[in-house]
């Protein structure tokens, strides 16, 4: 279902090409200083507008705050917020009906839904939606400022292409100056290489993006179940095209043997802390007051334009299909943007739910 | 908190040196055969006596079904499971207070639950509480053959030996008759040669599980937030060391182009499918009639004899740690059959709230 | 918060005299008819335009279904519906900006949100929130319909009346082409004739409403804390001003001696039922097959032009208020179409829970 | 289902005549300081022993706390409490079987669980399961006394008799030494005659409780959804035999008109709060600072001596049952002690949604 959270919940909704795309978001206390700005900054950040191949057309977003929000404050109350689609063009998807793009959810659509479903856009499964996501995490990183909790992200990888080089929290930031955020100037330009060439071939790339969250206190997080790195993996599992999660070092740190496993512990000034943070900053599922970090690896953009096999299930047959619409050379970029979203939804969820954001009262007690 | 699940419903409690670990799993319908031999047999597969190293005593678990089950059948009502603690040797972690294991959930339940937490054994984070987890899976298996569901895993690497070697699901079934359920007889042989290494050097390891479900029947899933993937990343990033999860094959995915990546579909005698399967049987999140299957990955044991740096909090000052009581050198095998646990009740609960197992009347309308 | 259910979900969403107030459904299989006629039908119920005082401008709703619903049929994805409000005029409420009006939800509000809350026209404690839950609950009704079962009420007691007259469900059904769906006209009458010297007198009535669910098939609902008069309850306690909640017989039974009080098990042509139904239709909070039918009552519209007594919070010091803008002399009659709504809600997540309606394939498999 | 609550949890288990009840609670903050003797008090307070009829052998429950709790304080973790079931007699409840007892859940679970079900002594539907909802309440009692919130109930109506006297909570408070929590003594002596006289008949009775939660501040529940009746109410309905539930006057207000039922706002010190409390404590779903108070109107035991009309479904003919073995001559006693527990669960889950309590640090930071 579209609804997610325990004591921060969003209820998001919206087909590609319908009407809009949209979420409501509930449990935000009142007080929080919330304008129209602040959720336009973060739509802005998944436009990418400098790299024109992934946003021609690069118009800004129409949307509007229906509920929740009255003289620049949260009301405590559902803050609804609806982005209206653009006119689009649809028929570039009529020769697509009962034609399954393969590695799409088209099929899986077909099968649970029958003939009734969107399939024009991609539909529900569109990464369009993900836009209902980036307004939701904007609430939410506003949310979390208030304890001082910053999350941002960066791609590591790209068709391939990864970065080799040593970064910091500081260069990660610096990183969205560039046309894509990438830490490693040299990795970037291969990247973008790597985009024209497919974008001839009329195919596709994947790749891997990391988030930090910085000044995460700890105590978040609770055992067995309710992870801080559980609820990030079924969090950055949600967002389109998703194929893996890895916590901290993750696969490398399973190749590794205990002893270098390890984060040493350390007295860090006042406070007890890691001396390296392999482990992203989680221990049995509870955060230690280290960064929280961990990387999401999505799969190539299944529509291109390279003839692919499918079955026509009007007839049962096979046969042969190449997208002719627009299409998303990669979604590596946007899914940061909404991987971003995610994690500042599930570290404000749990800051909400270990009582360290209060809701009986205003933020600050600001009566 | 303890509590997983939504419309098949666990509640798992216990410590590893407290009275007992145990489950309550909710949401199975009435008239499910469901004996005792039934968890005694998911118990016995994560023992792996054949390895002493692994189980040097190899007792028996002893638990009791306290409710929920008459005439060894489901009543639909809660089935509340014990799995009674052994007597143990608690002594040797009577050095270990105040002085956070380095990897270990010590030091997060430290900073987030204070001096009020059982650090004997690794408390509430030992993999001691998997037990409860693989008997409640037990259920959930017995629950999805009603629908002709099947989940088995293997081993497909461990302490940096992976398996190379392609395998069907009748090899991950049989290789449960090897040591460890390994489908490539050499990488076993490997395997084991390391766990002797590295228990020499009072070392551990980790490594990577993979689980396989077949005869899932398409549309179980949701878009968006209750996708199968989404879903089984937080099972799986539930159980201790995990660290990365993989759907089908994840990261290699990403690596690759569009038209590589995608599964052709095809028409398969009476119904559609996929010509290969790498993306794990899952698409739009939604299950497509192929098996699901991923990986998750386990760092090595944290606990290991290697002196480690550490802090006494009674002090605050820097100390070292040599774990000297019994410790496992990995904890893969046993993660493994949580790991097909969590997917059994993950599949199991997705295919309650579609309908697909009825719960308004008893299991084959049993009256 | 303002999220509701299980397996059908709603998140709403809305201020009085804010944009718009709306609700976003999620859980509906695909396949559905569903067209804005059904939402348009519910949301004309409670209008009451044959009593000008209830409803003086009678204007229809403008309301626009954003997603969920393709070419008159649902798609298995969330149906968010947006009602726009009115141009409305707020400066009757300029007064009571902090000088909580007694009986309404302004005091709590402060202590909990602060001066960030919109007190206009009740704001998100408003009666004119409850027009997201009819929209809802003409989507569950129509879900409802797919297994035979109706939800339909009527108005037992209004500012002291009662009706006091036997009736059958068609009674009740005839009942709404009357004024007020009464189905005792010299009651009706009687209603009728306090409410015009009420609003003279420039006070307010409550009143209590009572619901059928007819076609409920038994085996709905769970033990212990899922029992079907539980949620009903909580429910119904949710409506604005409701106070109290009787299943079936409720307090009459609790002075019954358990032989006057239980009802005969019978035989009904080839099942077996109730001889009576003065439980409502729940045993053990699982339905029996009988009609499921209960109570809710509601205190009397807080808002009067008799002066009483408050503070004003900006100075802390007694003063007086009467107000001045339109007030509702009852909220019975749309708090009963509410009502509804939350009953088929509840019932149809009942039914989606138990498997009855399945959502893994369109309904009535109409691929 | 079995489990109930959102921050505090409890997942409840077992039948009458099983090995036990119990239940796991979880979402308790670590370093609540927690003995055997706080679960004992209340599990006392539901035996009665000075009224033989209600509890003739008065013997002591057995139970165990399995785990969350070490050295007398709560450790954060799930706190699992098995209650023992007695020997018991289970041969009077042979005749029985396949002969639903009118009024009991027996019907409801044929319809809906076959013939696996346990009709023993009520099986899961007894009133004996509430044993395993007091104990959770102790715990919740526990922890909302670090808040300074205190709950307590008193009988208001028994067998038709109701009381008719003035009283404070000190009263209510000072009743629990008599044999009846009854604030009227006149009321409690005309009971205990209904009482005498009802089991000559071989009958039951029904009643009311009331329950007050003394000491709640403000801010605590939330508008629409989960609003503090709203939660109570469904937790009141909970309890076995539980018809009817009113919030403050309940009724009495919705007979009143706008200007005598709203609660007038006055300055009480530093504070604002109401002047009188008719509505119980809770305006727009949120406490304002006042006591919640509320009444749960129970039906009488539907097992009765008195012949009854029901079905041999093994046959589907007419028969009558008598029944032979113990039975209670009323539930209200038991369930007020369930319904105290019910309300603090709710109000401590509230005051944990609302961060009022915090769940990253220990209780009063009792590192």
């Amino acid at each position: 279902m579209s609804f997610f959270g325990r004591e921060l919940r969003i209820a998001t909704f919206g087909e590609s090409h319908g009407k809009a795309v949209g979420v409501v978001i509930d449990g935000v206390p009142a007080g929080l200083e919330l304008g129209e700005e602040d959720i336009r900054r973060e739509l802005d950040r998944r436009m990418f507008c400098n790299i024109p191949v992934l946003n021609p057309r690069c118009e800004p977003e129409e949307f509007e705050i229906l509920s929740g929000v009255k003289d620049g404050r949260t009301q405590g109350t559902p803050i609804a917020i609806v982005l209206w689609n653009r006119r689009v063009i649809s028929s570039y998807y009529d020769e697509l009906w009962l034609k399954p793009r393969p590695g799409h959810a088209d099929l899986a659509y077909y099968l649970k839904y029958g003939k009734n479903y969107d399939h024009r856009g991609g539909g529900r499964a569109s990464g369009r939606t993900t836009a209902a996501l980036v307004a939701a995490g904007a609430v939410a990183k506003k949310l979390l400022s208030t304890i001082g909790v910053e999350v941002v992200g960066h791609i590591v990888e790209l068709g391939g292409v990864a970065i080799s080089k040593d970064y910091t929290i500081d260069d990660v930031k610096a990183s969205w100056s560039r046309q894509l955020p990438v830490v490693d100037e040299g990795a970037l330009q291969k990247m973008l290489s790597v985009i024209v060439e497919v974008v001839k071939e009329g195919d596709s790339i994947g790749g891997a993006a990391e988030v930090w969250a910085v000044g995460v206190p700890p105590g978040l997080g609770e055992p067995v179940f309710d992870k801080i790195k559980a609820d990030l993996a079924k969090a950055a599992l949600s967002i389109p095209s998703a194929v893996a999660f890895e916590m901290g070092m993750g696969i490398r740190l399973s190749r590794m043997k205990g002893s270098e496993a390890n984060d040493p512990i350390i007295v860090k000034g006042n406070r007890v802390g890691l001396a390296t943070n392999k482990i992203g900053g989680v221990l049995g599922g509870i955060s230690v007051g280290e960064p929280i970090w961990f990387r999401t690896y999505f799969k190539p953009t299944p529509s291109v334009r390279k003839p692919q096999q499918t079955v026509d299930l009007s007839t049962m047959s096979q046969t042969e299909l190449a997208f002719k619409g627009r299409y998303d050379v990669t979604t590596v970029p946007k899914a940061l943007v909404a991987l971003e979203a995610m994690t500042a939804l599930v570290l404000a969820d749990h800051a909400l739910r270990a009582g360290l954001i209060r809701r009986d009262k205003p933020l600050g007690n600001s009566i």
